[in-house]
């Protein structure tokens, strides 16, 4: 066990939509992500998702609306709810959401990522 | 579901160690706690405790070694770890850990809080 320090490890990688594992808490990975453009639309069949966005402006939309979360803001996603992030600069997030969780849900797309990297 | 803004949920109270309940996510609750002064030695028989530090700088003590951390900084502390938060000064915390988990854990103190209010 140690602590981990969040700027620190940010600095580790430049890629965006390939969250990283920077630890797991119970069931759930921490991970951290760089985000850049558009994402796919997708839902968790099973987990709800965490996004703390800890740097620049990040728009999650939803079917019915949009959200903008600003740093020091967080939204919990529920299970089963479609969405789609959005980061039209660089935004830094931490994600907690349970082991296994694809990055992409219910879809596969060239933005899916079965196997995360640890950090 | 809404989004969840960190520093203005802690405008809405002041006590110490009293952690309030500001989300859920998956089996977890999402909580942000004051901290000033020395809490009391525990731990948690079954669940991992993540601390997240958002304004201040809280030592964690073990019983073989202490951690600081600062703003911006983590730790999950494994189930079955005794620990001791102290906070020289006023500190704020981000808390993750599973539904039910009582703050002093396997003791009963004068900081117990056995109900939590959600904010």
């Amino acid at each position: 066990m140690d602590k981990i320090n969040l700027a620190e490890k940010l600095k580790l990688f430049e890629e965006y939509w390939n969250p990283k594992i920077i630890g797991e808490c119970n069931d759930a990975h921490l991970k951290l992500a760089k985000l850049k453009g558009i994402f796919d639309w997708h839902h968790h069949e099973n987990e709800d998702e965490l996004f703390f966005v800890i740097k620049g402006h990040l728009t999650i939309h939803f079917r019915d609306r949009s959200l903008q979360l600003d740093p020091g803001e967080l939204v919990v996603i529920p299970k089963g709810t479609e969405h789609c992030p959005e980061a039209p600069q660089e935004v830094h997030v931490l994600l907690i959401e349970p082991k296994g969780t694809l990055n992409t849900g219910n879809v596969v797309t060239d933005k899916t990522r079965p196997s995360l990297e640890r950090i």
